[in-house]
C-alpha cells in the first residue's frame, strides 16, 4: 500500500521533494498546501515546473479541511520559530511529519520549552513529528554516529564535509557568499544571519547521542578567498573576491576537543567528498568521495525517512529515535 | 543506570566481548553462562585470561536459577539449529538478547519455520532477539542499507570488504584456507562447511531491506593462490599455496544484477577496506579505508547493540527493525 504525502510548502526545495515524491511507487501524492497566493488554485504540476498536471490542486494551509493522508512532508523555513505554527497545524490534523527544518533537527537544547510543548502535543495526538535531510540530518550527524555502532571506544571524532558550491542552486551559493568582496562578506556575517543553517544541531545530535554532555561550543566562519578567478556560471568569481565560505565547530569536553566538524562550502573546489575520522577503538576513516549530493540526498531523504516515522513511537523525535532510514524499491 | 549483561558462550568471541564488557561505564556483567567443564565453576576473569577475578563464577546454563539482569549477550556457534535451543532458553527466562550467530543475522529465509517459532516465542515473552556483528550485521548489510537513506534511486550496489587475514586470530586464518594447498582447499569446499558464513544472510537482509524480492543468488567461492611467500606469524605461506579465499554473491532480478557481495580475505592483502558503492541517483561511492576491523568491531557493535535492543519492541528482529545501533560513552 502506498504511503499518502501532503506536501506543506512547495518553494525550491519542497518542488523538489514533490517532485521526487511523484515518481516514486510506494508513495502516492494526496495533497499541497502554501501559502503562496500565486501558487494556491494551481495544479501541483504546474507550480514545480512540469509539463502535465499532477491532478492535486494547491490549496491554502489554513483551510479547514485536508485530504486523508499518512504522513505531511514539510518544507517551509529553516527558524524553528516560523515552523512551529505548521507543525501544530500538522499535529491538529493527527498526521505524521516529515520536515526540512534545519532547527528542528536537534531542537532540544536552545529551544528546549518549544521544542517539550511540540513533543507534549505530538505524543497527546500520537502522531511523529521529526527533521531531516542531508545536512543536518545525515552527512554531519546520522552518519557519522552509525559508524560508531561498531566502536569499542570513541576518544574523538572529526567530521569534514567539502561541497563544490558551484554545482548548487543559485540561492545555496548566495548563502555561502560565492562572488562577494571580502567587506561585504564581512558585513552579512556580522548581521548573524548567514553561513550553514544546522552546524550546532549537528553537533548536539552527535553529543546527545554519544554521551558527550556538559560540553562547550566554539565557532568560526571565514571566508575563502579566490587565489584565481573561478568559473561559475553565469558569473566569474574575480581573483580576491569570495569563493565560498568555511565553518568549524569544535566541542570539547574538560577542554579536550571530543568533535570537530568542518564544513567548507567553494565553488570550484578539489576532491569534493564527506568524510569522518574516528580516533579510538577501532581506529574508522571512511571517505565518501564527491560527497553526499545535497538538493537529490536531501529530497531522498526526507521521502525515505516517510516509511520509517510511519512505524517511529509518537513525539518530537530525532533522527536516531526512529528506525534506520532507509531506500526502498516501492512494493511494501 | 548500568545494562546488567549475562554472556552466554565465553569462547574465543564470547572472551572477547565479556572482556570489552567488563570495561564499559554503560555495562554491569552480572554473569556468565558456558557448557565447557573446563570453565564451569571457574572465575570469569581467569577464563577469559585477565589478571584478576571478575567476581563472577561461571555457571553452566541449565542451572535454573539466573541472575537478575537486563539482556544476554551470545556466543556460541554460527548455525542457527544448535543456537535455537539456547535462544529458547533466554526467552524462557524473560531476556532480551544480543547473539552473534551468523546465521540468526536474517533468518526469515531458509530457516522460515523457526524463525517464525522464535519470533513467536519472544513476542509472547515480550523479549526482543537480535543477531548482529561486523559482518554479517554491519560491514555488508546495516551499513550499505544505511547508505541508501539519502537515495532517490538505487539501480545497483557493489559492497566490497577486503580483508587483511594475516592480522586475525589463527582460527579464522584456518577458516579462510590460509597456507593449505590448492588441492586441500578444493577438498574442504566440497564438504560445504568452508568459507564465510554470513554472505547469504548480508544479502538477504538488504534485499528484503531495499524491496528487491523474487530473486535469484549466485555463489562463487575461489582460492587466492599466492604469489610469492607470504609470513603470517608464526609461519610462512608458500608461494603457490592459498594466502585466502574470495567469495562473490550476485542477487538478480529478471536476470540483472542489482547486488553484488565481493569478499576477499587474503594474508598480507594490500589496501584492505570496505568499500560501497551504488550506482543511482544520487550515486555514492564510499570508502572505510583500512576496513573494519572484524574481531574489536564484533565486540563493540555486541555490546552497543545492548542498549538498542532495550528501546526496541518484542520478536526475533533484524538490524533494520531495531533503534540505530552507536556507541555511547556510558552515562545514561
Amino acid at each position: 500500500v502506498a504511503i499518502r504525502t501532503i506536501h506543506y510548502g512547495i518553494g525550491a526545495m519542497g518542488s523538489l521533494i514533490a517532485h521526487h515524491a511523484l515518481s516514486r511507487a510506494d508513495l502516492q501524492v494526496v495533497g499541497a498546501v502554501d501559502v503562496d497566493p500565486g501558487k494556491v488554485g494551481h495544479d501541483l504540476g504546474e507550480v514545480i515546473g512540469l509539463t502535465e498536471p499532477a491532478g492535486i490542486v494547491v490549496t491554502h494551509p489554513d483551510e479547514a479541511s485536508w485530504p486523508q493522508a499518512d504522513v505531511v512532508l514539510h518544507s517551509t523555513s529553516s527558524k524553528l520559530e516560523i515552523v512551529a505554527p505548521n507543525i501544530e497545524q500538522v499535529i491538529a490534523h493527527g498526521l505524521d511529519m516529515v520536515s526540512i527544518c534545519e532547527e528542528l533537527a536537534f531542537p532540544h537544547d536552545g529551544n528546549t520549552a518549544l521544542a517539550a510543548r511540540l513533543d507534549q502535543l505530538a505524543r497527546e495526538r500520537g502522531v511523529t513529528v521529526l527533521a531531516t535531510g542531508v545536512n543536518p540530518g545525515f552527512a554531519m550527524d546520522t552518519w557519522p554516529i552509525s559508524l560508531t555502532a561498531i566502536s569499542r571506544r570513541v576518544d574523538s571524532m572529526t567530521v569534514r564535509r567539502v561541497l563544490d558550491a558551484s554545482e548548487r542552486r543559485l540561492p545555496f551559493r548566495q548563502k555561502v557568499g560565492v562572488g562577494l568582496r571580502v567587506e561585504e562578506f564581512e558585513a552579512k556575517v556580522a548581521t548573524g544571519s548567514f553561513g550553514h543553517v544546522g552546524l550546532r544541531e549537528s553537533a548536539l545530535a552527535i553529543a546527545h547521542a554519544l554521551g558527550w554532555e556538559r560540553h562547550q561550543i566554539e565557532r568560526t566562519l571565514d571566508p575563502v578567498v579566490a587565489n584565481e578567478g573561478i568559473a561559475v556560471s553565469p558569473h566569474v568569481v574575480p581573483r580576491g573576491h569570495v569563493a565560498g565560505i568555511h565553518e568549524i565547530l569544535v566541542l570539547r569536553q574538560e577542554g579536550r576537543a571530543v568533535l570537530t566538524l568542518d564544513l567548507t562550502m567553494v565553488a570550484g573546489v578539489l576532491d569534493p567528498r564527506d568524510e569522518v575520522e574516528i580516533v579510538g577503538d577501532p581506529p574508522v576513516h571512511v571517505v565518501a568521495h564527491g560527497g553526499f549530493h545535497g538538493d537529490s540526498a536531501t529530497a531522498g531523504i526526507t521521502v525515505n525517512a516517510a516509511a520509517a516515522v510511519l512505524r517511529a513511537a509518537p513525539g518530537l523525535l530525532t533522527m536516531r529515535d526512529v528506525p534506520p532510514v532507509h531506500w526502498s524499491v516501492g512494493k511494501r
